[in-house]
């Protein structure tokens, strides 16, 4: 039995605590928040379950097992490695830190220590992405052409970052979960209007063989938009996370270059066949991942989401905001070298 | 009773033909087309017009007044300075010409035999962008933040010019006219996959007062999407040109700053109001703007889609290539000086 | 401070529950399923509240002042009835019973003893039916022409009754409730394929002044449809309650009939105006409900979903289901006197 | 070289001409129409082909093989049977006839000529008709339960029939060919606003086996809506005719029943698998349909879509008409007797 103790009851934490009672194998041994509010929720919500202020008390508790910090992302490193250093393992919200040298820390802890840490990007644990995922992984699409989500609403949810630190995590540990692949240079431009940070942003992600990663971000659509299209040569896919059934659409559509006759004369025939909607399973990601850290836990094993998945997905933020501050110049992902940039997750 | 020759009867030469056929004060005196399958085809639909195979013959015609040059956009300039030195008015398909240069010495040319240039951006007389327009010359939307189209589908049309030249020129003509104002400099990434010309491209364009443009346009789409946003401080459009009714929806959303108590307490509110969907017209914008042509040149006025509306795209064009190639460099736009770039429509 | 006790914790108890516990000015004392399983999910997920597994227990206990009936149709009768003779206010679940002399029963029993009967039609204090309601009472459609109604999905809820007993008293309800007026009779037709029970219906309601109403009953579709169509002199109304974001829309189209010439030469023009979606409240439509019940209920004043209202749908559905079952006979809705009919509920 | 001549440029009129004009095997030598408006049109539209005002001369001309007749209904029978009498093949407009027993001699009259009649039930000749049709031969939706039908839009085109007999001989002509089976009687409701006709209307057909079918027909839609649901006990179909590409949609959804114990225990399960959306041929369905009659006279082979088919139509249209009048009166369609009836296809 796991003894979970979690930290921050703010939008998403309620969640995390709502799994976790109900999760075989884990018990929720204490919740702690700052705010006087957050609390007084907590006990009417979850009687009986202990509550703290303090995050030292609860995190370093003999009684906890493991530490989810669910706080703003300029507080994941303190509390996760606190938690490490106590000998907790840690699942913590994504993105995991507010730049590369915090991720690297704290993997470089938790390895030492031998902990597990798992960072929170549930999305790869939807339907959706995992039938994606199979799709590729059984080689469905062919060669991959380009991946280009599109992540809008209206909704400046975030105080302490800009659009590309709220929103791009998502798209971000999604393609490279999906691709298998580290991209090499990144491209971002974008601009704010409203509270000093960046509220719309476009960022291209450049990979080896010609693959092409484009993420719209806004927090100033009228509507709200969860497109994401990836086309492949042998198949193309269309993924609509707000449509309630028919989430994944699998197209049978594509182009052959057939031969080359002169230069204007290049012979190139459409395919337009049948499209297909595999059924999506329709689990709450949140329970599976949960479930999953468990059995990580458990069998000693590092999570495919772990601290490293963590780290790729900042060290691109790092490099988009970078790009988007110096007006789209080109970033490269350097990853042979420990990097010593500090970037801050805030305003551009 | 103004006389047109039109030069190139190919994918959208048929259009124009079927539109002058039934224009009132104009009178269609010759199709000319290099290709025998085409001249075939024009006999056979159109029985009794003159058909030429030599545009010079047709140019160079006492009986013409007006020359629609719709042909490959390579072979614009020459037609058009033919045309414009035998005393002919101009109609030329989009994008205007190749380069820079070329567009301003026709409009220089045209402005020294006092003959007008139309450049044939149809878009901006569909019911949709005059609404559009219409919204935003009354301040509607308030000031702007953003314009973000997406224009994607699967269709390699172009074996001369890559999709930038090819679906770009509908976004940039569209925005430069609703906005009325010139971006400042662009940024453009992208990717070839298949035919040695980009295939996928992500455009940011960025005007003065922290507006921001950006196009998405893509030959290897598995569906078609004809979006485009529109941010405003008061309201925000949607235009989706793909719905068969209401295609421009209005929306009475926004986010009001109202207050900033230290760093992390700005006060933001959201307003989410009604919806608007204006009734549009559903003339056909090809007759509109044709028969806006023999109105302007029978006034002897320039039409605001005129060879410097035509230049300005040309110009963002250019901009964005030459930005493609250098993957995201910025590229300002100077519209100061004369323009000694000689950047080909071609492939990247 | 009302006190209520819940009979019921099925499929629907749990949400009356949850909202009657956040809910002020009222109190929950027990909850009363006859199974051990239900009883074992009450006391998980309300750890602290009595639980009953004889619902008499509960009925007569003198600290309850309201029951509600949240179980099967075929036992809200027996149940309301002994709540009512216990002195207890009553809020029932849809249909309010299984025929009509039943319902008339309860409702002179509840006058009898000056207490309340609510029937949980709870679509009618959702924003959507709210702002229709609103539109018609501004007459904002002008003359009624029609009601039109699809409520299909995938889904043999129901083991007790048919669909037109399942899904229909929604639609009859709301119907009810937005015209103000009596349909006059009806007309239904249907097939049962595997249960023994209707699971397809279409009902025709005809109205006074030429108003009709249909509705389209489907347990075996295989997506999800919730569309009403209400067309009107003025303006017409396309209400979709699955989309997120427009549910109602607002359509400025009409036909004018201008004149007469003759047999062939009726003059109609068609109006294409504006569309306009008004913003829809989102508040959670049960909790309204019971907030105006304890409400009612305190100025002992009848709510406008009272058993009369309640009544009136299961005499719908009574005269549906007859004609059902030949094969779309018409059958008049007689209000004047005391129905005798015993009509149950169940298999077509 | 069949040669035809058509009689009627009204609204279809001049699709059956563009049609005729690129067939091959085929050749028009004449157009025939009452109003002097209609044949200016065609003198602008066909300079060359010969115009008549007078359909007999067309209809005795020795130069004619087959005569289109694409009037109203009302003038059908005595324009198609002096076509017979004087040997001609016909091509006639649905609805056929305006009363079972016009078509019934028009029958018996091609077959003592041995002629060929094809009424004009276009939409068997689309992409979407054709691969539903091909699906329910193979058997891949099981048992049929339904067939459900809207077709509606603003549009009151006809003056002298109501929105039966306007609309709903698509949904007839399709359901009989797809089905392949005689329905047994029809209930239908409706009712009459604005012009004298019935303007909104609800078709139920009872066919053998427990299939139900249902069509619902209205010209007071604020919105067009052409959607068929296809329910079997295997797969279901929905086809949205509205849509672009994936107009058909084949669902692996059902509901099955694996026993029963008890009256409130039946054990049934829902099946919910994938959606595949088979590629439609994009064909012009008039184009396809003109080739085959061509082809089928060549052959002396009666159509699918004979006088017989038209006929059944016809008969179903009769029957909803009268059962209409009667406000949902059961009507049995007898096919065993010669009818007798003289329903005329006017206002309800």
């Amino acid at each position: 039995m796991l003894k979970f103790g979690v930290i921050g009851y703010g939008y998403w934490g309620p969640n995390i605590v709502r799994n976790l009672r109900g999760l075989e194998g884990c018990q929720l041994v204490g919740i702690c928040d700052q705010s006087p509010a957050a609390r007084k929720k907590i006990q009417a919500a979850h009687p009986g379950v202990p509550v703290f202020s303090d995050s030292q008390e609860l995190i370093s508790s003999p009684d906890v097992d493991v530490i989810a910090v669910i706080t703003p992302v300029w507080t994941h490193y303190a509390l996760a490695k606190a938690a490490l250093e106590n000998g907790k393992h840690v699942f913590v919200e994504k993105p995991f830190t507010g730049n590369v040298a915090q991720a690297e820390e704290l993997i470089n802890l938790a390895e030492q220590k031998n902990l597990q840490i798992m960072v929170d990007h549930t999305f790869l644990f939807t339907g959706a992405v995992r039938k994606i995922r199979q799709l590729l992984t059984e080689g469905a699409l062919g060669k991959l052409y380009y991946y280009d989500s599109t992540r809008v609403n209206l909704g400046l949810f975030q105080h302490d970052c800009n659009v590309i630190w709220d929103l791009a995590p998502h798209d971000l540990s999604i393609m490279n979960y999906l691709l298998g692949k580290d991209a090499e240079a990144i491209v971002a431009t974008g601009q704010t209007h409203l509270n000093g940070h960046a509220d719309i942003a476009f960022i291209t992600a450049y990979f080896p063989d010609k693959m092409i990663a484009h993420i719209n971000v806004n927090w100033l659509s009228p509507v709200k938009i969860r497109t994401t299209l990836i086309g492949g040569e042998k198949k193309m896919v269309v993924w609509n996370d707000l449509e309630a059934d028919e989430k994944v659409k699998v197209y049978d559509k594509g182009v052959d270059v057939t031969g080359q006759e002169g230069v204007y004369n290049l012979l190139v025939s459409y395919r337009s066949g049948d499209m297909w909607a595999p059924h999506v399973e329709q689990l709450e990601a949140l329970r599976v991942e949960l479930a999953y850290f468990v059995e990580c836990i458990k069998k000693n094993e590092k999570p495919f989401n772990d601290g490293r998945a963590g780290l790729n997905v900042v060290r691109m933020l790092e490099a988009a905001n970078e790009s988007l501050t110096k007006r789209g110049s080109l970033v490269y992902l350097d990853r042979t070298s420990q990097s010593t940039s500090n970037v801050l997750p805030i305003a551009v």
